[in-house]
C-alpha cells in the first residue's frame, strides 16, 4: 500500500467501479471508426467522444505519447487537449518509456509531469538509478518501471538469467523496490506467465498492458492480485476500435468493458 | 565498415577534419552565455550562432530531444529549426533513447526519422528485438543502441553478470550485432574502462558520450578505435557553454576543439 495521492485515486476508482480496467489512448487515423474524418481534426473529435463516454467507467487513462508524436507537433497539441479533458479523479498515466542520465532525466520529468501534467509515467530502467531518480523526486506522482513487458522481445534481455540465479526483470523489481519514495510501480505484461511470480517480489502496483489484441486475458492478469496492491489492467485497441458510431457510446463502452472483464 | 550513407558522411567528415568530435546540442536557458536573452528566442539566437560557427568543424550534431522537450511545444519548434539549419553533410543524430513494442516503435520511427528528419537516433534495447526492429527497417539511417552508458547507474543493470559468464551490455552488443541491416552502432560512455572490451565485440560504430563535464577524456575514448570502424565522440557542455560572446565564435570553437582532442 503506497501513501500516494495517485495510488489513492486508482484504489478509489477500482472500489467504485468494481474492475481494474484502464483505457489506453493510442490514437491512429487509420484505425478510427469510419464515422470520423480521417484527419487530425477527425482524430480530435474521436478522442473527445471517447473521453466523454468513458470518463466514469475506467479507472485511468494511459495515453502512449508515441501515437501522438507520430503526428508531430499537431499530435502533441492533441495530447494537451486529452489531458485538459480528463477529470482530475481519473489518473492520466503518460506511457512515455523515458530514462536518461541524471541531468537529462530531470528535463524529461519537466516535460511529462510539469508540461503535460501527467499523474503517472512509465520509465525504462536499463540505465540504472540516476536514470530513474529524478522522476522519483516527484513524490506525488507514480512511476511505473518496465519490468517484464508484453512483447515477444521480452525474451531477449528481460528474462536472461543472471549469475545470481535471478532473472533480469526480477533484479529490476527487487532493486527498484528499494529506490521507491512511495511512488513506484511496475509494468508487467498480461501475456506473461511469470506475472504471478513478479507479484511475489513486491507489493507495489502493477500496470499490466497486453489485454485484448496482444493476446492477454483480463481474468489471467487479475490472478494473484495482492489484496493490498493495485492492478491497472490496460486495454487499448479492444476498447478504442471495436465500435463504429458514437451514438450511445457510453453504453457501448460499458458493454465492451463487461466482455473484457468477464 | 557499414555500407550506409550516414556512416559514409561520418567517415568522410572524420577524414576531412582529422578528429571524431560531435557537438551535443543540449539547450538550457539557465546555461546560455550572458550575451543572450534568457528566453526561448534567446535560446534560438544562441543555437543559430552555435550551428553557424561549428558546422564546418564537427563531424555531427547530437541534439538530445529531452532538452528541447523541457520547453514543451515551443522547444520542439526549436528542434525543427536546428534540423533545418544543419547542412546535409553533417549527420543529425537525434538522441531520443526510444523503444517500445513493435506497433508503437513504428510510430516512434515516424516521429524521429520522418517528422524530424533525423539521420541517426539512439534506442534503448531493454524490451528486445521487436522494440528495435522497426527502426532497423530504415536502412539508410543509423541506429545507436544503448550498451554501456556513461552514468553511475550503468553499474545497476548494464554490467550485471549473466549465467553465461557475459555481462548484460556484452550480450546486448552481441545479440544486436546479428539484427543489423547495415545500420547499427552502439552507445558506450567515454567514462567506461570497458570501452576497449566493448570494441572487441563488434566492428560497428560507437557513439561515445561523457567527454568533458562527465569526466571522460577524448584521448581515452579514441583508444582502441578500430581502423575500419568509426567513433563519434560527443562533447556537449564543454563546447556549448565554455564561451561568453558570439564574436569570432568559429575561432573560439576551433580552440575548444583543439583543447578537447589534445
Amino acid at each position: 500500500m503506497l501513501s500516494n495521492p495517485v495510488y489513492g485515486s486508482l484504489k478509489s476508482n477500482i472500489d467504485r467501479l468494481g474492475h481494474c480496467l484502464c483505457l489506453g489512448l493510442d490514437p491512429d487515423i487509420d484505425k478510427i471508426p469510419s464515422y470520423y474524418e480521417k484527419s487530425i481534426s477527425g482524430l480530435d473529435m474521436f478522442l473527445i467522444d471517447v473521453i466523454e463516454a468513458s470518463k466514469d467507467q475506467v479507472i485511468a487513462y494511459k495515453p502512449n505519447i508515441s501515437f501522438f508524436e507520430a503526428y508531430g507537433i499537431e499530435g502533441l497539441h492533441l495530447l494537451e487537449k486529452c489531458r485538459a479533458r480528463t477529470p482530475s479523479h481519473v489518473p492520466f498515466i503518460l506511457d512515455a518509456k523515458r530514462g536518461d542520465i541524471g541531468n537529462t532525466a530531470v528535463k524529461q520529468a519537466t516535460y511529462l509531469f510539469d508540461y503535460f501534467g501527467a499523474d503517472a509515467i512509465t520509465v525504462n530502467p536499463y540505465m540504472g538509478h540516476d536514470n530513474v531518480s529524478p522522476f522519483l523526486d516527484y513524490k506525488d506522482k507514480l512511476i511505473f518501471v518496465l519490468a517484464l513487458t508484453s512483447n515477444p522481445g521480452s525474451n531477449d534481455f528481460e528474462t536472461l538469467k543472471l549469475e545470481s540465479g535471478k532473472r533480469l526483470f526480477e533484479e529490476v523489481i527487487e532493486k527498484t523496490n528499494t529506490w521507491s519514495k512511495n511512488n513506484v510501480g511496475f509494468v508487467v505484461g498480461a501475456t506473461q506467465t511469470d506475472l504471478v511470480q513478479a507479484r511475489s517480489l513486491t507489493s507495489f502496483p502493477f500496470l499490466i498492458p497486453g489485454v485484448g489484441h496482444q493476446g492477454g486475458r483480463y481474468v489471467d492478469a487479475i490472478k494473484g492480485s495482492d489484496a493490498n496492491g493495485v492492478s491497472i489492467i490496460n486495454a487499448s485497441r479492444a476498447l478504442l476500435y471495436s465500435w463504429d458510431s458514437p451514438k450511445n457510446l457510453d453504453q457501448t463502452i460499458n458493454r465492451l468493458i463487461s466482455t473484457i472483464i468477464s
